[in-house]
C-alpha cells in the first residue's frame, strides 16, 4: 500500500464556534489540564486524582454520595451502565418520555431486556409530576428512569419530589443530567434520586469522551448483590453477590465501584487524560461558583431567547420548562434552514444545531453553554443569524436581536 | 458542604517513566494534540478527521477493511463492542484461552449470553494451531476469539493461518490485540481475521480511551443484518436487518458503522479530544514507518530479557513466543516485590509492573512500548533495578545488566 502519513498534515482545526446542542468549545484550561503526560493506573498520585474526582463532583452533582466518579465513554455510556446495572431482564421500568433522549432510555432498556412503560409528553412539553405518580401506580416498576433536559426539544423535566415517589413505590430513579450538568441545578439529593449522569460536553465546557456518575448507597447495595468479579482477578477480600450477573462487563458498576475503591481491583485502564479533563471541568465550574454559573447559562438563555422574538422568530416550546442553555426556534417560512446553517459556519464559523426526528427541517437548535455561555458569544451569534436570514429574504427589524439580547441578558 | 475547589491545586502528575505493561507515557505530540479546541460532530472538518482516522488505522492494522474506526471507551471495550455485536446469546464461542485476557473474552462472553468453550494453554504458553484446529472441529464454533498478546503471561500467540481454518468451519473470527497493536505485526489481512481491535496506551503511546478497530467486509455484513436504528433518529434511508437485536446499544456496531459512513447516522457524540490523539498516534506510527517500529520493540525486548538474565534473574515464560515489548521476570526468593516496586517509584520515579492471578506476587512485569521502546529508558529501568535489588540483599554482578542490554540492543 503505499500511503503518505504526512499526507494528512497536523490536528488544526478551524477556529469555530460551537453554539449547537453541543459538543461546545472547550474551556482552555480542560485542554491543558489534558496535556499533562500519563500515570501508570495504580500509582498513589493517579488514585490520588480520583479521590479528588470524587470529591468535586459531589457538589457538582448536589450530592453527598460517597460513589461519585467517571465512566470511560461518552454521555451515552453512563446512561447504559446505569441500566444495565440497575435493571435485570424482564424487570419493569417506567421511562418518563418527552424527547429524543427519553426515547434513547427506553430503547437501551429493550435491550437490557426490561419490561419498559411510558408515560409521555409530546415534544416541546414535559410530563406533570402527578401523570408521573399515576404511571408509577400503574405499572409498579422496579426503577423509574428519567432525563433531565432533553436537548431533542429544549425542555427540563421538573424532577422535585420524584425520589419521593419512587421510594414510597419500592422503585429506584435513574435521571439522564448530560445535557444540564454544570449548567441547571442539578440536584441529586434534593430530588432523592438514586443514580445521575452526566457528559462533560455540554455546560461543562469539556470533550466528551467521559461521563460522570453519582450513585446512592441504596443502589449500590443493589448494585453489589449483583457483584461478579472476573476470573483472572478474584481476591478472598471480595465476594460475589447472590443476584444476578450485569450484562456487561465494562459498564459493571459493582467493577468500577471496586475499581474506584480502596480495592482498586483492576478492570479496564482509566482513561487519564479524559480523567484530567474532568477534573479540571469540575475545578473550572466550582471556582466559578454553582449559582454563579447558573445564572450565567440563565442568562445566555434569555439574552437568546430576546433576541430570536426580537427578530420576529418563534421559539419553540414552552417558556416555563425551557433548558436554559438550548433554544429551539422555528426555522421561518420561506428559509431553508440547512443553507442557513451553512452560510453560519461559512461566513461567520458559527455552528447552530439542526434537529431530530419530527422537529427536524422544522427548527434549529441553538446553545450557549459551558465556556460558550457568554454576552458576547450570544449576542455574535444573534448578529450573524440575522445577516444569513436577511440574505435569505426573510424580513426583519436590523439590530433589534442584539439589542434585545443585551436587555435580556440583564433581565 | 464546606468545600475549596482550589485545594486540589492545577493537574500536576510527578515526572514518571512508566516502564510497567501499560498505560506508558505517551508520546508529547499525541498529548499536543488533543490540546487542539473542538468540532461540531457532524462539522465537515469533524468528519474528514474521522475519514483520516480510518485511513490511518487501516495500514495500522495490516487491513484493507473499509470499516476501520475508533470506539469511545478504552480497549476493552471495543472489545465488548466486537463480541457483543459478532454474537447473539445462544451461539457457541471458541476462546483460544492462554492468559487473564483470554478468560476477559470468556468473561464477556457469558454475560452475552454465549456458550463458551474454550482451548486453553498453561500461563506462559501459547495454544498451538493444531489444538485450535482440533478445537474448532470439535466445537463448531460460530465465532473464534483470541487475544493476540496477553500481557498476563508476556505471551504472544501466532495467529497465521487462524482465519483460513474460521472461514473453512464457517467461523468469524475476533482478536484482541491491545496489547500489540503498533509494536508487534498486527496482519490482519494476512491472518484472516475478521475484527481486530487495539488500545493507544500500550505499543501506540497514547492514552487510554480510544480503541481502534477494523472490521472485515464479511463481519459488517453479518452485523448490519442485526441493525436496528432507535426510535428518534430512524430514517428512510436506514433500514433495520431481521437478524437479532444486539444487546448494547452504546457497543452496537452496526449503528456505530452508519456514523462512520456517509450516512452520519447520530449515535453517540464522538470523543473529539481522543480521536485527535488517536490520529496523532497512528501518524506517529506510520511516520516512525512499522517495521522500524517493530525492529525498536524487539531491539528493547531483547535488550531487557538479556539484562535482566546478566542480572541473575529469572525470565519469566519460554523465549519462542514472548511479547517483544513486555517481559516477564520472576522474584527472586528472599525479595519484596511490592518493596522494590515502591523503592523503584520513589527513588527513580520508574513504575514496574506487578502481576495477576497465578502469577500475583511471583514475577513482575516490565515493559518498554510506544515512546518508552527506548535504548535508554531500558538502560535506566535495568539500572535503577540493579540498585533496588542490591539494597535487598540480592547479590548480583553490579554493571552486567546494563552491559548486556547494550550488546542486546544490537544483537
Amino acid at each position: 500500500m503505499t500511503f503518505d502519513p504526512l499526507l494528512f498534515g497536523e490536528i488544526d482545526p478551524p477556529q469555530r464556534l460551537l453554539m449547537g446542542p453541543g459538543p461546545v468549545n472547550a474551556h482552555p484550561r480542560v485542554l491543558r489540564a489534558m496535556a499533562a503526560d500519563l500515570l501508570g493506573q495504580f500509582d498513589p498520585e493517579m488514585t490520588g486524582y480520583m479521590n479528588q474526582v470524587m470529591a468535586l463532583y459531589r457538589p457538582v452533582f448536589g450530592t453527598q454520595n460517597h460513589w461519585t466518579m467517571l465512566i470511560d465513554g461518552t454521555a451515552r455510556a453512563a446512561i447504559e451502565a446505569s441500566l444495565v446495572s440497575l435493571v435485570a431482564p424482564g424487570e419493569r421500568v417506567l421511562v418518563i418520555n418527552f424527547g429524543r433522549f427519553g426515547l434513547l432510555l427506553t430503547e437501551i432498556l429493550g435491550r437490557i431486556g426490561a419490561v419498559v412503560e411510558t408515560v409521555d409528553a409530546p415534544w416541546g412539553e414535559v410530563v406533570p409530576m402527578e401523570a408521573i405518580a399515576a404511571a408509577i401506580a400503574r405499572t409498579a416498576p422496579r426503577v423509574v428512569a428519567a432525563v433531565h433536559g432533553d436537548t431533542s426539544t429544549t425542555m427540563a423535566q421538573p424532577l422535585d419530589g420524584l425520589g419521593e415517589l419512587c421510594r414510597a413505590a419500592g422503585a429506584l430513579s435513574y435521571v439522564d443530567a448530560t445535557a444540564t450538568l454544570g449548567g441547571m441545578a442539578v440536584e441529586t439529593d434534593r430530588w432523592g434520586v438514586d443514580i445521575v449522569t452526566g457528559g462533560l460536553q455540554k455546560c461543562l465546557g469539556g470533550p466528551s469522551g467521559s461521563a460522570p456518575i453519582t450513585i446512592s448507597d441504596a443502589a449500590a447495595e443493589h448494585i453489589f448483590t449483583r457483584r461478579h468479579v472476573e476470573r483472572g482477578i478474584r481476591r478472598d477480600d471480595i465476594a460475589d453477590g447472590a443476584g444476578q450477573r450485569i450484562g456487561s462487563n465494562y459498564f459493571d458498576l459493582a467493577m468500577i465501584m471496586d475499581y474506584w475503591s480502596d480495592k482498586r481491583l483492576n478492570h479496564h485502564t482509566e482513561a487519564t487524560s479524559m480523567l484530567y479533563a474532568a477534573r479540571e471541568c469540575a475545578r473550572v465550574a466550582l471556582g466559578e461558583g454553582l449559582d454563579a454559573r447558573f445564572a450565567r447559562h440563565a442568562a445566555a438563555g434569555r439574552a437568546m431567547t430576546a433576541g430570536l422574538r426580537a427578530m420576529g422568530l418563534t421559539v419553540f416550546g414552552g417558556d416555563a420548562h425551557r433548558m436554559t442553555n438550548v433554544t429551539g426556534v422555528h426555522i421561518p417560512g420561506g428559509v431553508d434552514g440547512e443553507r442557513v446553517r451553512t452560510a453560519m459556519r461559512e461566513h461567520f464559523e458559527i455552528e447552530i444545531g439542526s434537529a431530530f426526528g419530527p422537529l427536524q427541517g422544522r427548527i434549529w437548535r441553538i446553545g450557549a453553554m459551558g465556556y460558550n455561555a457568554m454576552k458576547h458569544k450570544v449576542l455574535i451569534t444573534l448578529g450573524a443569524l440575522e445577516a444569513c436570514l436577511m440574505r435569505e429574504g426573510f424580513a426583519l427589524p436590523p439590530g433589534a436581536a442584539v439589542n434585545a439580547a443585551l436587555e435580556g441578558w440583564d433581565a
